[in-house]
C-alpha cells in the first residue's frame, strides 16, 4: 500500500521501518525534519500534507495538542490529496478521538483509532499490540499495515474512541503497577529489606509480566535515565484517564493517587526521568531518598 | 525429619501431604479435628502440644489471633516437648513476628518466619514460593522441609519479621492489582467496552502474570465464588500492611484506597466472596452493578 | 457610575439590584432575556454588546464556557463601545483568568478578577466577600461598585488570576468541609448515633461557622432540594481546583477524594441536588442510604 | 461530691481545679507525682487506687494504653474502695469504651464515657464541651461535676462507646480542616498568593470558627511550637477513627488521606510539633518548604 506516516518519534520510526520492510511504499514527515531521514525504505516528505495522502495515512504524535495542531489546525482533512483511510495511533484523549471520528466522517475519510501497547524496541520488532476500533471495513483495510507493525491486533468495535479508552485504561494499569511497587518497596525498606530483593522475588514469581519486570528492574537498580517511558508522559496519560473517567461518571481513587504522586515527582524535578522514578515519591514521603 | 504441623486449612493440608510424600514423619493437629484426618501419610494428633514437638514444628494458621491463641495462650513454648525449631508460615503481622522472635529466644526454640506465596493448588503441588527469614543455621536446618513444600525458598536475612514485611508487601501488590483491574474495567465499561475484552488483552500481553490472569479471569467472568482468596482475608492483610507501614513511618496512599474499597465491599455483603469481587466496588460507584 | 452587567442568574440579579440601589445606572443582559427584567432600577438591554460598555462592565456567568462564548467568541472586546473597565466576577479557571488578562491588555480594557464568596441571599443583601486582583488603579476605580455589592473587598495583588486561585481554594475548602461532615456522620451512624445530633454539636461549637452551619443543617435534615449551591457546580469547581493545582505542581490528595465522591454522587443521580448531597455518598458506601 | 481524679496532664489539672473551685472535694493522682501538686483545692494522693474511690472517679489519660495500664492492669475495678461512678473522659477507642462498659458492669461501677472538646485553656475556664454517654441515672448523677468543668454537656444515649465515636468523629473533622487549609494554602502559594492572606480571608468569613481560627492562625504564622494539640496525638486519633470506621463498615477516604499525611509529617520530624504542622506536608510535596 501507499502509506503516509506523520510523526517520526522513537515509536514512529520503528513502525515506519516495519511497514517499508513489509513492502509498503512509505512517505514520512516529522515536525523536526531530520527525524524523518535515514529510515531504510522510508521517503521523507516536506510537509504534513504530502504525508497525509495515499491509500492510508498514519499519525503517531505526542499528544492531543500535537495531533490537533497538525491535523485539524493544519487543515489536512480538507486537502484534496487526503487519504481514504486514517489510522490514528497516538495516545490521545477519548474526547479528541470522538471528535475526530465526527470530523473524519464529514471529510469522507475513514478513521480508525489504533493506539498501541509496546515500547520502541517492540515497535522496531513489529511486536506491538494494536488496539483498534473503527468501522469494520476500515479496520480490515488496515490489516496489512497492522500486521506489519504488530504482533496482534485487538479489536474493540466500530466506535473509534473505544480504542482510546482501552489504551488509557491500560496505561493507568501500568502506572498503578509502578506505584504499587514503589509503595511496597518503601514498606519493606522501612523494615530493613532491600527493595531490590523484594522486587526480584515479586517479578520472578506471581508478577512475572513485562510491565513488572521492566519497571521493577529499573526501581531495583535506581535506573531512571534515560527514560523508556517518560514520567511526564505518564502524568499526561493519567490526566487523560481522569478526564475520560469523569466524562463517563467513573470514580477512580487509585488513579487519583497516581495523579498526586506524579505531580509530586515532577515538582521534585523527576518529570524527564523514566516513569519508574515515581517510586522515589514513596521513598521521599517516608523520609528516605 | 519428625515434624509436627498445626493448622490443617486448605494450605496446611497440601503442605503436610508434601512433607509426608517426601519421607518426613508428620503429625498434624487442627482445631476442628476432622480436617487433620485423611491426609496420606499424615498422623492426626489430639492436641496442639502433641504437634508442637519433634525436630521441627510448623504453624499455618489464619491470623494473628489464631496463632497467639494456640501458641502463646496455649503455653506451647513452655511445654517440655517443645521442638528445636519452629517454622511460622502463617500470614501474620510484622509486630507479632517480632514479638514471637523474642519469645522463642527466651524459650530456646529457634524461630523462622516463612510465609508463602501460592494458593492451595500450589501448596498441593509443592510449588509454593517460601519467604524465609531467621537465623541462618535455623533456615538451613529447615531446608529439607522447605524443599518439599516449595518451588523455591527466598531468604531475607536473620530477623524473622522481615519475611512478614515482604509477604505483606506482596499481598498489598496483589490487592492493588485487583483494584487496578477493577478501576480500569469500570473506565472502559463507561465507554462501552466489555470488561472481559479489556482484561483479556491486558492479561495476555503486558500483564501476563499469574496474579493478573487469575483475578482478571475471575473479574471478566464475574466469578466470585467459591473464593480462592477470600475478600475478608484480603482486608485483614491490608490492615496488617497499613499497621506495618505506620510503624515504619511509610505513607501508603494506594493501600489506603484498597482499605476503603475492601471495607465498602464487605459492607455490601461481599466479604465471603473472592478478592476479585473488589472490582464490584468500582462498578457500583459508577452507577453500574 | 454607568454600569453594564452580563449574567442575571441568582447571584447577578441581587448584585445588580444592589448597584442600582446605590445610585449607579445599571444596564443588564442575560442569555434568557426574561431574567433581566423586573429588577428595580435595572434596565434590560437587548444584546451583550450593549451591556459590555459604559464606565464599567461586570460579568457574572456560570463557567468558563459561558464567559468565553459571550466575551471572546462574541467579540465584545473588539467592539467600539467596550468599557474602560471589566470586573470578571464569575468563578472561572485560573488559566482563563490569565488568558483574559492578556486579551484585555491588548484590547485596552482594564481587567479585574473579582469572584465572590456568598450565596444569593448575601448578594441581595450586599454582604458578599469580594476577592479582587488586578492593577491597583483599576481595583480602586471599581471600589464604589464593590462597596455596593459586598461587605468587604479582599485584595490579592495585581495579577488577576490570583483572585481566581483564592476563590477556587476557598471552594475546595467548602467541599472538603461537606465531605468531612459526611464521613464523620457515617462514622457515628455506624455506631448508632444520629448524624443530626453529631452535627448539631459540631456546628454549634468548634465548627460554628457559616459553611458548617449551612451544609451541616442540610445534611442533618436530609434537605438536598432546592439546591443552594448545586453539586454539579461543586464538581466543576473541584475540577478547576485540580487543574490549577496540577499547573502549579501542587498535589492535593483531599481534593482528589472530593472529585471521586462528587463523580459518584452524580453517577447516582444527585448532580442537580445541593452540594450537601455529597454526604449521601459516604452513607451509601457504608451500606446505608 | 467526693471526687478522685486520675491524670493530671494539662487538661486534667484545669478540670480538677474547676471541680475544687465548685466546692467538690478532689483527690488527684498522676503517674509523675509532681503534676498532682500545686493545684488549688486539690489534694494529691499517693496511688491510683486512692484516687479511684469516693462518690465518683474521673480518668483523663493520654491513650488506650495508659487507661488500660492504670485501670485494668492496675486492678482498680476490683479494689474494695472503688467508686460508685466512673467518668472516663480520656480520648480512647470505641473498642476500649465498649469493653470498659462491660467490665464496669461486672464490677458494679456505673460507667459514663465523657470525652471533651476544648483545649487546656477551655479546661481551666470550665468551658469544655462534654460529650457524655452512659446510663441516664449515671449521667444525671455526674451533672454537678460536668457543670463545673464544661460549658455544656451533650448527651448521646446510654451506650458509653457512642460518646467516643462522636469524639473521634469530631477530631477527624479537626484534622480534616487542617489538611484542607494546608492543601488550599499550597494551591494559592503555587499561584503567588501568600498563605497568610488566603487564610485570613477564609477564617474571617465563611470559616470563622474556633478550629479554623486557631489552626489557620498557626499555619499563617508558621507557628508550630509549642504544640497546642500535638501532631502525634492527632495521628493516634486518626488511627482510632479508622479502626472505629472499619469496625462499623464505614469507608473514610478523607481520613485515609489524613493518615498518610500525618505519617509523612512524623517521618519528617514533626511529630512533636502542633497539628498545624500537617500543612508542611502539602508544602513539601509541592516542592516548597
Amino acid at each position: 500500500m501507499d502509506v503516509g506516516f506523520i510523526g517520526m518519534g522513537r515509536m514512529g520510526r520503528g513502525m515506519a521501518a516495519r511497514l517499508a520492510g513489509a513492502g509498503h511504499r512509505v512517505r514520512a514527515w516529522n515536525r523536526s525534519p531530520e527525524a524523518a531521514h535515514g529510515i531504510p525504505g522510508v521517503t521523507p516528505v516536506a510537509s504534513a500534507a504530502e504525508a497525509f495522502s495515499g491509500d492510508a495515512a498514519i499519525t503517531m504524535l505526542a499528544d492531543d495538542a500535537a495531533l490537533e495542531a497538525t491535523l485539524v489546525a493544519g487543515g489536512l482533512l480538507d486537502a484534496p490529496g487526503r487519504p481514504r483511510l486514517h489510522l490514528g495511533m497516538s495516545t490521545v484523549s477519548v474526547a479528541l478521538a470522538r471528535q475526530l471520528a465526527a470530523v473524519h466522517e464529514r471529510a469522507g475519510v475513514r478513521y480508525v483509532s489504533a493506539p498501541v501497547f509496546g515500547r520502541p524496541d517492540a515497535a522496531a520488532a513489529g511486536a506491538l499490540h494494536i488496539v483498534a476500533a473503527g468501522p469494520d471495513a476500515a479496520v480490515e483495510a488496515a490489516a496489512p499495515l497492522f500486521d506489519a507493525m504488530g504482533a496482534r491486533t485487538w479489536r474493540f468495535g466500530e466506535a473509534p474512541e473505544r480504542a482510546n479508552a482501552v489504551k488509557l485504561a491500560g496505561n493507568f494499569m501500568i502506572v498503578a503497577a509502578v506505584e504499587a511497587m514503589g509503595e511496597g518497596s518503601a514498606l519493606v525498606e522501612g523494615h530493613g529489606v532491600a527493595a531490590a530483593d523484594f522486587l526480584d522475588l515479586m517479578t520472578s514469581t506471581i508478577f512475572a509480566a513485562p510491565v513488572y519486570k521492566n519497571y521493577g528492574g529499573a526501581i531495583a537498580a535506581s535506573r531512571f535515565e534515560p527514560p523508556g517511558f517518560g514520567l511526564r508522559l505518564g502524568a499526561k496519560d493519567v490526566r487523560l484517564v481522569l478526564q475520560a473517567a469523569e466524562a463517563a461518571g467513573v470514580p477512580m481513587p487509585a488513579a487519583s493517587v497516581l495523579r498526586d504522586g506524579l505531580i509530586e515527582a515532577i515538582a521534585h524535578g523527576d518529570g524527564e526521568k523514566d516513569l519508574a522514578a515515581l517510586s522515589r515519591v514513596s521513598a521521599r514521603r517516608s523520609g528516605r531518598g
